[in-house]
């Protein structure tokens, strides 16, 4: 997918410049759009194989847990992922665990009879400005067709999950980058997804300009109920701790855009390793995966705003795409990083 | 609900020796018992009134992760428990959290239009034993049949969500008891309600006797797959932070009935109070609250075990009741506590 | 004390732009220079009383754990403070913790015999770039000296502490600031201090401008074996859950300046209410709050720089001063913020 | 060491029953008995090397944060233990770190120079009931005697750290004990050694029987400013993630001596692991370390009781040997085994 976006950071981009491009990672969407429905499911499939039978080393950080993700607990204790990571509505949540369940149970008949349960991961963020929640408009099917439509060139912006979302009371949604770690003689990736929907305009910034307060705020909702979701991954064959350690440096990636981790804001990421084989990665080695962390989550936040179109959704509410409201960028974000 | 069991420890139990010695609390339940199918709902209400206007301090501790508990990312972020609290089978944790959010948005309808959402607690157990997890039995239609059940005097044993579960290689499933925790002039009750679904046979110990090397194995799974979920209750009026060293001693009453807490066990407690108004209970004077707290769990287990019948399942699996493994019970156990 | 520095955020200041502005906080240090020792310790007071006989409301967050501060494991279970905090090096957290208890028994002959025993809580950074940590320099006297040095009007930079860190390659160590949070008739202030000793030169930003990558490195050391330690005050009444939540917000400033909380920087926040009286506000009006904690941590970090000279310390090894590296900084900063 | 004591649980000691049947691991003591001090340094050497330079996957669990225990927030990040653990009196915990630390960098002298600097783990409890804490009896040089005393037949009861403690108000101190993990081809050994210095006389449960009650309380304090530490060894290749799984069946053990983990006890468990090369136990695998982590702590606290003396200390301060105010034990606790 191809659009004009700032670029944010110094470190090398992956050649999609999304998470797709760590190992086989692809991602699919079902987006909702029809007048007061403006919601939808986004499936990030970590490789092309069954997650139950061949799950991965995971972790997650909850950097403020004003949210609904389904699934981290058992995450946590075990370290591994044993589903796809889906993306919804907060009200949806519960609707796309169960489908994701029955998923599995079809691929593997023997879960929850001689096999153990599966636990599926579910991430949401509330998009009840444009999105009519009450509606309760996603349904199970909705898992399976966005599952069904996993690419490696995968839409961003106000598609899947992100169909709803604002962000810096702009429209946000999907966002993906990626960023190259080099040291010695390795090269590993890592690629972020979000699902971004939080932050107040004034506070919106982008390589460092603070580019929101120069912006006028459309009327209507400055609500904050707000949320991030992150979802990491990387081909660097990396332990559950390890791994919980790379997330917490999303926190760095999302201060960057603005943020600071407000009261209403379900502030979550999960991280994965694609890598075969046991960890060998010395602690003392990752900081160049930290920091590709840390910028591909402020990369993938400044690809959903800018791939993002205007939105309007339910009760006359409208969330403008940030290139209509800032038709310049490229003279007053750019002016700085040279 | 009356039922012979043995008396564990040494404090008083409340008037009911249940959970509903609590404040208002109340325990509904829907039962599913027809051939394959045994599972259910458990719906434990914490007041009568509408918990997301009137929400109650609340905190959880997860002991083993090996769970799908819903809701406690936000449960201990924010300290606060806004719906009731209901327990099911691990398959149909998603459609009784929606079920609880379509509840919630019905009563206050501005739930996720000028109104934050709402955060269901669903903790869950494995009871593929003897129920057809397969089948997805459970609707959102069960969730309200259990609330509306809600009452002081509720059952115990194979009932509600407890109906398929497991304890021991015995018949598990819902139990509860009080203690009363009396300190100078104070006296607060601590109640606790377990969803049982744990253990292996030669590990039962009860009043510290260990009776489960004595009982003959049934023939069939030893699948230790199991789980338990705990619930509790305090008129005391303790804050988030006081409540999770509370939960953090269920670890003590669970572990004399002989669990150490299997890999595949999801342990998990979770704990509110009832009090109305500012918390004001000195740490320093929390102990006979943590004792009340661990003998309460114990004896919620042994009454789990005593309430329960024999159950007989799918593919011929049956789990027995221990009154009918143990007839003697009251010479074997009470011999050792006098 | 005056020095001049770039102003970072949009909130205002308190009097100070201090952690002095936050009800009777104030702070000491004992600074050791002489060749090769280039060290010391740093006291805050949190109020002008006994801390073991009037605690106050305290909570930790560790963002990255490579580190060594004493006191957090009761302070988070417990949620209170019973000392002063002090901040040294490495090495010297031993000696500090023990003068600490030394100091406390003195006041209260009772402390373990008696009375409970005290927790002392010990920050520390690793400053052996500069400073020979082998000598152990610090000794238990230093503590008192920094004790009875404590004022509203502390000195900042190269002092106490702070006296041998180094943060981005240049010359660190202790900074300090406030930033009032206002909301409706409410107005309350953060303030922060932080020792100051992380970063790698080409990260450097300061108020969003990149200006690390235009700096020519120092020659030497480009050790990341750093820390920060951030200490937060707020005279608003919040409880210990809601002071973990306030402590998690300065991983927005610290990573605005540059950081990716890198493996070896032991990164943790400590905060603490001087309020009287309990807690009432709700959780939902504390996003002012977070945002003066992000930006007083941010502008804390600035502080330490600007306000910091130049050291050479063992083996040659020099930190130079911010200002001698940027004298141009008024107009290479203060441009982009108009 | 050879003492007579009640036999807890089924499964099979290793040949010491004691943590020395694990790999290399070795234990020492400093003891200090004169009139008002009784007190002392326990030292876990967990292998023969330099553990700076070979160090161990490690983790901790707290059960209850009333304790000063230093080193657990590097322990936690890295997963990595990299000196022995010393265990001694609260007010010493200083001056031991301080100890390892010039110990440490005897050894390796880069260490603070062109080495990172070494994270020295410090258990305690509060022997103040019968020492004089105030008196700062513990000097750098115990630490050393401790560490050169280490052997694998080493004392328990009133030695070393645990010269001074008090264990449900009779004489604790020092115990250990090992257990077998027998599964399918595998054979593990699971060491603990306690520090125990928790519970109330009535609470005493041996192998089940509740034989505290039936005990006279000796006069004075019943104070339960208590604590426990734990330290979990085993030559089963575990990683950090698991051995901190493991570590938290240790509050199953403890529960059965009869604790509820009392608010003033500062209850922790550390676990190592010994094994060379890379983690391969499946999580699937784990739940015979956990039953035998679960029996060797409560068969150590068991020996830490029967292995004791009584001491008599402070102010005419007495806590009287359990063999002495319990001598028909055999009769009384192995009654109920058979």
């Amino acid at each position: 997918m191809k659009f004009d976006s700032p670029r944010v950071g110094v470190l090398d981009a992956g050649s999609r410049d999304s998470i797709a491009d760590v190992g086989e990672v692809t991602v699919g969407h079902a987006t909702l759009a029809d007048d007061t429905i403006q919601t939808g499911v986004t499936v990030i499939r970590p490789h092309a194989g069954d997650l139950y039978r061949h799950p991965l080393p995971a972790a997650s950080v909850v950097f403020n847990g004003f949210g609904k993700t389904v699934g981290l607990v058992q995450l946590d204790e075990l370290g591994v992922l044993e589903t796809p990571i889906a993306l919804t509505n907060t009200f949806a949540v519960g609707t796309i665990a169960t489908a994701m369940i029955r998923t599995a149970v079809k691929a593997n008949p023997g879960i929850g009879r001689m096999l153990p349960t599966v636990n599926p991961v579910v991430g949401e963020c509330n998009d009840g400005f444009l999105n009519d929640l009450q509606a309760f408009a996603v349904s199970e099917a909705h898992y399976t067709q966005a599952y069904d439509d996993a690419r490696a060139d995968f839409g961003q912006g106000a598609v899947g999950a992100g169909r709803g979302m604002s962000c810096f009371e702009l429209k946000g949604g999907i966002g993906s980058a990626s960023r190259v770690a080099s040291r010695g003689g390795s090269r590993y990736v890592v690629g972020a997804l979000v699902l971004a929907n939080f932050g107040r305009l004034p506070q919106l910034t982008i390589g460092g300009v603070a580019i929101g307060r120069t912006l006028v705020p459309a009327c209507g909702s400055t609500s904050e109920s707000g949320s991030i979701i992150v979802v990491l991954a990387t081909d660097a064959p990396l332990d559950a701790r390890q791994l919980r350690r790379l997330a917490l440096r999303c926190a760095a990636g999302i201060a960057r855009t603005g943020s600071n981790f407000a009261h209403g804001s379900g502030d979550i990421a999960i991280a994965f390793s694609t890598a075969q084989g046991l960890p060998d990665v010395p602690d003392a080695l990752l900081d160049p995966l930290f920091d590709a962390a840390a910028e591909a989550v402020e990369q993938s936040i400044v690809h959903a705003l800018f791939a993002a179109q205007t939105v309007h959704g339910r009760d006359g509410h409208v969330r403008p795409a940030i290139r209509e409201r800032l038709p310049d960028w490229r003279e007053r974000i750019s002016a700085t990083r040279s």
